[in-house]
């Protein structure tokens, strides 16, 4: 190629102003999915006032453009929903450890609240187990579980983790639930799953003494030293329950359409345990979960309690739970909208949530998001809009206003069983060895969090799973990754010469390609580790001559920051005093915005940065056979 | 070109295997500059075996190369910086609150054993300001300063320091120090400069009573309640042996041959006050430092407490002050090295500070390192090798032998004004400005330790700068940046189109450039913002066709994870929903070693795959032809 081409112009700033990039990282940072374009279409401040209403209140949204179709699938979705809440509602409260009648409660409440507030089409609203152990595991070191006062914490808990949701996603900080991935997830989840069915074995075996403490030696313990009170005839029908159960999820794992098979086995078996407890529930020695009376859930804004001698506990339940609830419930929305196309702002759903949660603790409810069983029944049950949950509610309705003193002859055992089913499909044994076998940093962060609150508590394992987490972070930005590159044949193409090993390299030229970003952690690691490249490249055998220039390709690398400009300057004293030029290939325009305005580019001169590896070269070479001629001419 | 030439091949794996990777990821954590290729050039195991001991014990390397001309240098380097060890030793024992004769012995055994274990050529070793005061805050909270159980927990806290750094050296985790960046060292140093200039009203303005605490607002408060106390004419002197020693250092300035100027300054200074305070200091009522007894250190191994009721406060103290103390020393190594052209191993030089503050600890010394001022003395007074701390310490010996009781004139005025003039040089206002012009959030960072320190306590500055920093790390990991490529015209390069306006697109193919890593912290950004790319594309009026194609470069991308993968995943599945197909150009080796983990090479297929963004374009266009081609025959 003729030099009139070479080399194409690199464009050398002016640097940015800070406004213009202050505010484009904002955007970045907090609004990615940029969710008010749709404001910036409408031309009058009416059509934008009414988008911008629609935006925050979604029914405004759809319920106008509803018809008796979609509600003929939505009536069948929440009938069915329905049936999973009552027996859930009641064995979640239970694991709670607060009266049953609130679990139907938060059924009531709730879904409404997210019918009016939230995005997802088929996320259906209940409480979750991992929650309602984790809310009774705090307070119940400050209070007697069952009495008033423990009560009134767990709503309080709740207006915490609402409050909490609702600030995250004002202040659009969905950032922060990033941060727990999948994997910490799974693990905690699983963890979780054990725990809760360990404690299920006080209802399943009908013991009469148990343990207050969750962890797993704890439980053994406990069993084996109250043996004796094992009830035989209970653990019996709590086998058969059980293996109902399983059943019926096996049949829905054989063939998806009898997915409503699975979904109506938890109310047979809280209606069959009710008959047998009803009948023959003395005998046996049956305990049942106690009287829930009629009537909706009255107003509990007078429990919540904010004074300093109890007010630590809720806080730190709310926010913790709220942070899983969040997670949970967003992936668990994203994951269905994936499957039909939709898009969910997750920071609009945290909206929804803390809606729920802070008008729940003030109607007995307690904390409630979207459970993934509820939300896949709801899912294969046909449903179209949030009006499922209105269904749900409305069913809930009639079941507080007339049926809820039938249910208070659920056999705690009925419940255990409904539990232990529902927890050991959250024990993803699979899940765990397919991440052995792809990603062993992160099974170990996964299986940190299984036995962290298996054998810890569910706060440790959580914080010590998510510590790991970051720890890779931080390991990474430590090691951001360096290669050597060289030339794929008959091409202009430069590859990494350990992927790709046939490539040829440049007598006297090593080119290096640099990770991102290049930041005060890995600095120093980067000066060593082009100094050793330059070494070991000098010291090979193959290398006849010793390195001239080094080309450092910085077009992955999308930050640099002060200390990391020095780095590079030093990088390149250090190469001139062994007679060797630095050369800096495609920076990008953070890089280059940063290099001019620190006067990087001016100390080492628009003549060593090139738009690509070939015009740096190109560059070289020329120099190479310039100095060549000089010397030829000289001698 | 003809389609021969296309696709270049892209190396399809097999994946490498899991220690190999494992092998390779630990070399470049701990060893990245790889310390022992020494050893492997080496033969015979004798030779083996006499490398390694040099590398551990550098002295054996440098002493048998050892000439008279060289020790020439390193004898009047040592005898000036003995001649600032003096002064400093003894006002930073003040500013520890132990007795001023321990400031002296760390002067004589550490230096000694920097001689043996250290690496650098020009570092002078001594104490330090900073870590004087971290030690006096968090010891007096346990003990009565200038008590011998306040000496003790000193040398304690000495020991902890030691062990942390040895630890650090020998497991090789200097990646640890490399996270405290310049911007938090200099606020933290300038901070702490503030709080010890203030702390120094005391003895400068001759009050008596003073406060205990070190926050800027209770030194004014006490300042302002004692102002009766002030001796006006303590303060005169004081005042005239400050602007003496300013002017020593404008003197460097001016003439960078006369450092040899400000070098004697200090001892200046304490002998002109020794004099003034033993013929008039009565009349003028100027305190003294006390008496310094003869001879040399009395070994302190008995002294060192491990007892439950007061290990917490050295052990805080020397955690951190050993941090510190290595983060400063071994940066300061760095940069001289970087001008002669040497090679320091952090990790190797963590050794020779841990054996100096283990050793130190053990004979009545407290924390030592390699501070600033001194070095650049040592460097500037022409040293050769480590020699010099040799000679500083036999002139050590010597005052310690005969002339010691000699310094226990000296008044407590003379060493305040010692150390103001030596912290107003900490206080770099000049980078903090420039930092403010260049990088607003290293700035920040820079400010929050300086404002911490000041204000609230030295641990709490030091914690939320470095928590800042993290963020900023976080902050990255959340949004590694994307942008959108375009063609530069008469030309196969694809760069950022904001970066380079003048780029082409193709119609109907969007050509991203990922950022790295693809971890789980960034994985929903990034399926929002590629589909946010994807529509923008789309509803831009420029376009008159849909997008079919969304091409990601992920040359740039030298990390994945899990949840990374499953995320490219679902931008694909989104993208198919809208028959997009999704291509992945110039894989990585470590993500297209998890790509055939996961299986998910097959899932995406390998023609879509591609080495180049040239080659995948072609791939497309073809691809477009021939469905243009059948669309024809079709009509």
């Amino acid at each position: 190629m003729s030099t009139e081409e070479y080399p194409r112009s690199v464009n050398f700033g002016p640097a940015r102003s800070f406004s213009i990039v202050l505010r484009s990282k904002m955007k970045e940072t907090f609004f990615p999915d940029d969710p008010f374009r749709q404001f910036k279409s409408e031309t009058s401040a009416g059509r934008r006032a009414l988008k911008g209403l629609q935006y925050f209140i979604p029914i405004l949204e759809w319920l106008p453009n509803y018809t008796l179709n979609l509600f003929k699938y939505d009536l069948l979705a929440g009938i069915t929903i329905a049936s999973l809440a009552i027996p859930q509602g009641i064995s979640y409260a239970n694991l709670a450890q607060i009266p049953p009648i609130i679990g139907l409660y938060s059924s009531f409440v709730p879904p409404l609240l997210y019918a009016v507030f939230g995005s997802s089409r088929h996320l259906a609203v209940g409480t979750v187990a991992a929650c309602s152990l984790l809310i009774a595991e705090t307070i119940e070191k400050k209070a007697e579980p069952s009495t008033d006062l423990y009560v009134s914490l767990v709503f309080t808990a709740t207006l915490f983790a609402g409050l909490f949701q609702t600030v995250l996603g004002l202040l659009r900080l969905g950032i922060l639930v990033d941060f727990l991935s999948h994997s910490t997830i799974t693990g905690f989840m699983g963890g979780t799953a054990v725990l809760i069915i360990l404690q299920q074995m006080k209802g399943f075996l009908g013991l009469k003494h148990f343990t207050a403490h969750t962890g797993i030696v704890y439980v053994i313990r406990a069993i084996i030293q109250n043996r004796n009170e094992c009830n035989w005839k209970c653990t019996l029908i709590g086998i058969a329950f059980l293996a109902f159960l399983q059943l019926t999820r096996y049949v829905k794992k054989l063939k998806s359409s009898l997915f409503w098979v699975s979904a109506i086995g938890p109310m047979v078996v809280v209606v069959s345990g009710c008959l047998i407890a009803y009948s023959v529930g003395g005998k046996l020695g049956l305990s049942t979960v106690g009287p829930l009376k009629k009537g909706i859930n009255s107003l509990s804004v007078n429990r919540l309690i904010f004074s300093s001698k109890y007010v630590l506990a809720p806080l730190k339940a709310g926010l913790i739970t709220g942070l899983i609830a969040l997670t949970e419930g967003i992936a668990i929305g994203r994951s269905f909208a994936l499957s039909t196309n939709d898009h969910i702002d997750g920071n609009k759903e945290m909206i929804a949530y803390g809606a729920m949660n802070i008008i729940g603790s003030m109607t007995s409810c307690y904390l409630t998001t979207g459970p993934f069983s509820k939300t896949v029944v709801n899912f294969n049950s046909g449903c179209k809009t949030p009006m499922a949950n209105v269904v749900q509610s409305v069913c809930m309705l009639m079941v507080l206003l007339f049926m809820a003193p039938l249910f208070s002859h659920t056999p705690h055992v009925a419940l255990s069983a409904i539990i232990i089913s529902a927890m050991l499909g959250l024990i993803k044994y699979k899940k765990a060895y397919h991440l052995f076998h792809t990603d062993k940093f992160d099974f170990l962060i996964c299986m940190s969090a299984f036995f962290g609150v298996s054998f810890i508590s569910m706060d440790m394992g959580l914080i010590i799973s998510v510590g790991l987490a970051l720890v890779r972070a931080m390991l990474y930005m430590a090691r951001p990754g360096t290669c050597k590159l060289g030339n794929i044949p008959n091409s202009n193409l430069y590859r990494d010469v350990e992927q790709y090993p046939r490539t040829i390299g440049h007598s006297r030229i090593l080119i290096l390609q640099l990770g991102s970003p290049i930041y005060f952690a890995n600095a120093t690691y980067l000066k060593d580790r082009i100094w050793r490249w330059v070494r070991d490249e000098n010291e090979s055998s193959s290398s006849k001559q010793d390195i001239e220039y080094v080309l450092l390709d910085l077009g992955g690398v999308t930050a640099i920051d002060h200390t990391g400009v020095e780095a590079l300057l030093e990088v390149r004293r250090t190469l001139e005093n062994k007679r060797i030029k630095m050369i800096l290939v495609n920076p990008r325009i953070d890089v280059m915005d940063k290099l001019i305005l620190m006067g990087t580019l001016e100390k080492i001169g628009k003549e060593a940065v090139y738009l690509s590896t070939e015009d740096a070269l190109h560059a070289c070479k020329f120099t190479q056979h310039q100095t060549q001629e000089l010397m030829d001419r000289a001698l």
